[in-house]
């Protein structure tokens, strides 16, 4: 597969910290990071910040030698179980010990219709609305710096339409319809920082997202992003689905995220399901086969959406087995053991994906240097110094 | 069924031309015309006016003697069959013979993958999108007054991904998205000619076309009124769906027009048939039985859509059996024999929502209409005087 996009190509002239060249020498270039955001839910890490247990700390370590990317969850019936009462300090405090890690953090969502908080339900709608919109501006502007990436609002399509329980959220999209709702809690967003990346993120991957994405970009939605889930809990889509799906949301030019990733090592799901969350099963195994299976699903998976120049972020949703629904749709098991799938990504992302070469240069500093796009550290005998390597411009860089 | 918002329910002061009160008189007042909009395909008048035979006479007196709106049709591929010479005349000559006949006229449609120029194909997408918003700005000027109703673009759902010919117009909506090309063309209509009801118009009905109005009125699109199709060839949607659709569509607050009515008196079409051209026979009788049930069906069809208050015009499409796709879904045979569902649905319009009736008025002039919305014939004794009654105003009127 074709993955220049990936890589930077470019020609860097070294020197040393008084600008003299580097003439002739090794240059060692290590990645430190990738600028691809390579994601997994977050979720452990807020007991492990929170509690500092031991038992967290085994996961939370293989978490961080894979991924940069964390989801954090903003479910507002959690976030803020009574009204007034956010847990902005319990976020704040793991969404900077991930930042701490240089893992980008990404929170989730601020407007659903499901997990939403029950007590907003004793308000009018155009309460509820002003509640939602002042919601979204405390927590984009209260996480700013740390937080600058959003799921602003999740599962539109059927959000007026949902029809399992009365909530609040579903109310307001009744009365402003889908367009409507999507403009104004995007609009409060983007004020609330107009830095951060903002997106759109759906199950749906039919032809009614696609018309949803169209009219609000054709509406001045500020959307950064398209997130497209792709829980796979009733089987992989396989190779041409997700050429499909990526060739119709590619017609926008915008970037696409794959925000819900789930393959699991176990029994796949009966396809006559129409909810997943109708689910629900005493144990649900991990098997031998089964992450044979997922191994090779998620390497096929990772290899495609890596490879295709508009993707810029792919997130497995569960790190653990035994997480939702209780699937086995972790990269580690219920036991804390690294699965197949764990290696095989481990081995994607850190040595296939990975840029650690030297390189020497000429007479007058100068050497080519070809590494995926990332953080670096650049060394020189005993001299070190970091670099971003992000385009193809040609830099100067003094070590 | 409600039907009092098609009514008016007004006071009245009826005069002499010299402004002076007509006491204690009976004022007949006489319905001429609907405001509701009861359309018919009226391409049959195309070859009555040109080429004037006999044979067609008594089709279009029929035909005139229940309906007030006509669709002519303006199909690119017919109209202009080689760039440069559209059959402008031959439109203008049955435009103004209908328009004389107090017949409201709207032209179908300006923009549409099938039945598409193909002389369009060897230009780039950027002259085809030129040349579609041309043609838009010479349809819509040149026969403004005559015609100010258009569906300005038709089905746009399927636009894009419509494969079974390659046409010019499914490359552009490729090219700009379904709301881009929405958003131009009703644009360019509504600068042609600001007065024109303009339609978006479709057979899909579902949350697809739901998120595109709702896109495109986000977008600011200038769509008057929603075109919704109802070919019903594989048989009558049912009360239920059709309560369900007019509640999906109602939540725009636009006004809903029913474009392309069909319902057959024959055998129905397979379920299985996607396309309905795809359902190619030699002869498809209209039948006894068949003839009761159209005319059943018809007439609830008629009385729900009448009594929806943001319904304001229902066209069947074809009028005479035999047209589109051979089928009996005409108000008459083939032998220009009247059908039940002709007779009924004249009754209706003509009779049960028809006001014919006499006021008194009092010592000062004044009498309370109460009629259907629409043109009458006011007399007293010998005098007459035409009227418009079209909301509950107090009005004065000279005979």
């Amino acid at each position: 597969m074709e993955l220049s996009h990936r890589k930077v190509n470019k020609r860097v002239r070294f020197t040393d910290t008084q600008g003299n060249p580097l003439s002739g020498q090794e240059i060692r270039i290590q990645q430190k990071n990738h600028a691809f955001l390579f994601g997994c839910g977050g979720f452990v890490f807020i007991p492990h910040v929170l509690k500092g247990e031991e038992g967290y700390q085994e996961i939370t370590d293989s978490w961080l030698d894979v991924f940069n990317y964390a989801t954090l969850p903003f479910y507002w019936g959690n976030f803020e179980p009574e009204e007034g009462s956010p847990k902005t300090d319990d976020l704040m405090k793991t969404a900077k010990y991930l930042t701490d890690r240089n893992v980008r953090v990404k929170g989730h969502p601020l407007c659903w219709h499901t997990v939403c908080a029950d007590w907003l339900m004793k308000y009018d709608n155009q309460t509820i609305l002003n509640k939602q919109l002042e919601r979204i501006d405390r927590e984009v502007k209260g996480f700013q710096g740390v937080i600058d990436m959003w799921d602003v609002i999740n599962e539109v399509v059927i959000m007026p339409i949902f029809d399992k329980y009365d909530n609040a959220v579903t109310r307001i999209c009744k009365e402003k319809g889908r367009v409507g709702l999507i403009k104004t809690v995007f609009e409060r967003a983007h004020a609330a920082n107009p830095e951060a990346v903002l997106l759109l993120n759906d199950f749906n991957t039919s032809i009614d997202y696609e018309i949803l994405v169209d009219g609000c970009l054709n509406a001045g939605v500020p959307i950064t992003a398209i997130g497209i889930q792709s829980h796979q809990h009733q089987g992989y889509w396989g190779k041409e689905k997700l050429l499909e799906v990526l060739d119709r949301f590619s017609h926008f030019g915008l970037p696409i995220h794959f925000t819900e990733n789930t393959l699991i090592s176990g029994d796949i799901m009966p396809a006559y399901i129409e909810d997943l969350n109708d689910w629900q099963v005493d144990s649900w195994p991990s098997t031998p086969e089964g992450e044979e299976r997922q191994t090779r699903e998620v390497e096929e998976m990772y290899r495609i959406l890596f490879s295709h120049p508009l993707v810029e972020a792919i997130t497995s949703w569960d790190y653990r087995d035994g997480a939702w629904l209780k699937a086995p749709s972790g990269f580690i098991r219920e036991d804390n053991t690294k699965k197949p799938a764990y290696e095989m990504l481990k081995k994607l992302i850190k040595q296939e994906w990975w840029t650690d070469t030297t390189v020497t240069t000429d007479e007058n500093g100068f050497a080519v240097v070809e590494a995926f796009k990332g953080d670096y550290t650049v060394s020189c005998l005993d001299k070190k110094a970091d670099a971003a390597f992000t385009d193809d411009k040609e830099m100067t860089l003094a070590i």
